[in-house]
C-alpha cells in the first residue's frame, strides 16, 4: 500500500523540493484542445527540475479526456520521473468508485484523491482495495483550502462510538489512519489546523497543502504546521515564466 | 432556474413514466471503446419510450471522453426529447466547480448533480451561478443508496445557527430549499429518510431516488415514500432484454 507513499519520499529528497505542481488552466472553448495541451506539456518541460509530482484534475481530464490527450500527458509526466496524481475528489457508491479507481489507474495515474464523507461500506473500501491490488495510492481530503469548507469540514459532529462532539476534520484523520491512506489534504488557508492534523497522524501520513499563492494560504506557514507537500497551481501555470516563478518560490521557502 | 425542474415534470407526465436510466456499464479494456458507445446506444435505442431522462456517470465519461464520445450520446438522446443529467458528485473548490459545471454544460449536460457538503462560499454557488447562466439545472446529494452512506451522509451534526443536533441529510435538504436546487437524491434503500427528506422539502423540490434493483430498494417504497423520480441503472443496462425490463419494471409500479 505504502509504495506510492515511499516514492513520493524518495522523489521529494532526491530532489529537495516539497513542490507539488497543479496542472490547472481556466476553461478554453472546444476549439483549443490542442492548445491546451501543449500548455500543458510546456509548464511540464519548463519546471519539472523543481517538483516532485503533479496534480491534475478536471481542467484538462474534461477537455482532452483520460484515454485521449490526459494518457499522454501521463507518458510524458513519467518520462521526467514525476509521480501523477489524479484529483478527482471520487465520492460515489462503492461500485461506481471501483469503476472510477480503475479508469484512472489504467490511464497511468500513480494515486487517486477520494472524500472520506462517503465512508467505509460500498463507499471507499473498493478504491483502497483497488489501490492494493493495483499498486497504487489513496489520498483522502481533510480540509480544503476554500471558505466554504467551514460548513462540512469544519462542523462539529457526534461521534457515535466514543459519545463525544468532534470536528468533521479530526474525523476524517482517524479514518486516514485507520484505512491506511498514503495521504490526506489539509489547506494551508488554514494553518492551525493541519497542526491540530499533524498531531494526529504524526509521521505516518503526509499532508498535501494546496491554497498557496492565489487562494491566499502561505507555503512556509503550511510547512511549519507540519505538511509535507505544497500543492501550487494557478500561481504557476498563468506565470508568464513558469520556471522562474517556481524557483522563486523554493527559494523564498528554504530563505525562511 | 427551474426550467431544468420543469422539462422533467412534463416528460414524465407526458410518457407517464418516473424512471431514469443510469447508463452505467462495468470497467472495459481500453481496447473496447468503440463496443462501450455502441452497448450505450442500444440500450437507449431500445428503452427511450419508457424512461423520462438518461443520467451519466464515469462508466462512460473516463473510457469515452466527455468532448469525444460523450458528447456524441448526449446528441443521440437529445434527439429522443430527453434531458440527460452528469453524475459527477462535483465537490471541489468554487472556481474548479465552475471549470466543472462549464465544460459539463458545455457537452450537452442539462443538469449536474454535486456535493452540499463542499459549503456555498467558494465552494458550490460558482456552480448555481454557471447553471443560471446557462439555463441548466443542479442536484444535490442528500442521502445515498450504499451502506456507508451512514457514516457521514446519516452523522449527526450540531447546527451553530440554531444551537440544534440535526441529523446531516436534514441540514443538506435545508441547503437544497435555500440554493433553490432542481433536485435531490436520496437512495431508495432508505425510504423512511426519503419521507422526512419529503415533508421538509414539500412539493418545491423533486427527489431523485436510486438503489433499485441490484443494490436492494424497491421502486414502489421509493415512490410511496415521496420521491418524484427513480433512478434505475445496471437492472436495466446489464439484462438480457432491457426494454421488457423496463416495460415490467413500470408495469409492477403501476399495479401496486
Amino acid at each position: 500500500m505504502f509504495m506510492f507513499k515511499a516514492k513520493m519520499e524518495e522523489i521529494a529528497k532526491k530532489k529537495d523540493t516539497k513542490i507539488v505542481l497543479a496542472l490547472d488552466f481556466p476553461f478554453i472553448s472546444l476549439n483549443s484542445q490542442k492548445s491546451l495541451f501543449h500548455k500543458a506539456k510546456n509548464v511540464i518541460d519548463e519546471v519539472y527540475p523543481h517538483i516532485c509530482a503533479v496534480k491534475i484534475n478536471h481542467h484538462l481530464v474534461l477537455p482532452l479526456g483520460t484515454f485521449q490527450g490526459v494518457k499522454k500527458l501521463i507518458e510524458i509526466i513519467h518520462e521526467k520521473n514525476l509521480p501523477v496524481i489524479m484529483d478527482c475528489k471520487a465520492n460515489d457508491i462503492g461500485a461506481t468508485n471501483k469503476v472510477i479507481a480503475e479508469y484512472y489507474y489504467s490511464a497511468g495515474f500513480d494515486a487517486i484523491i477520494a472524500n472520506p464523507f462517503v465512508g467505509w461500506d460500498e463507499g471507499l473500501k473498493p478504491i483502497f482495495d483497488m489501490a492494493k491490488k493495483m499498486h497504487r495510492g489513496v489520498i483522502l481530503l481533510v480540509y480544503m483550502s476554500h471558505k466554504g469548507a467551514q460548513e462540512g469540514y469544519g462542523q462539529f459532529i457526534y461521534d457515535k462510538g466514543k459519545e463525544e462532539k468532534i470536528a468533521q476534520y479530526v474525523s476524517f484523520a482517524r479514518k486516514a489512519l485507520k484505512w491506511g491512506a498514503d495521504g490526506v489534504v489539509v489547506g494551508a488557508t488554514v494553518p492551525e489546523k493541519i497542526k491540530e492534523i499533524h498531531n494526529i497522524l504524526g509521521d505516518k501520513i503526509p499532508i498535501y497543502s494546496p491554497g498557496i499563492g492565489i487562494q491566499g494560504g502561505r507555503g512556509i506557514s503550511a510547512l511549519n504546521a507540519g505538511a509535507s507537500y505544497l500543492i501550487v497551481g494557478r500561481s504557476i501555470t498563468l506565470a508568464e515564466n513558469p520556471n522562474e516563478t517556481v524557483k522563486k518560490l523554493i527559494e523564498k521557502l528554504k530563505m525562511s
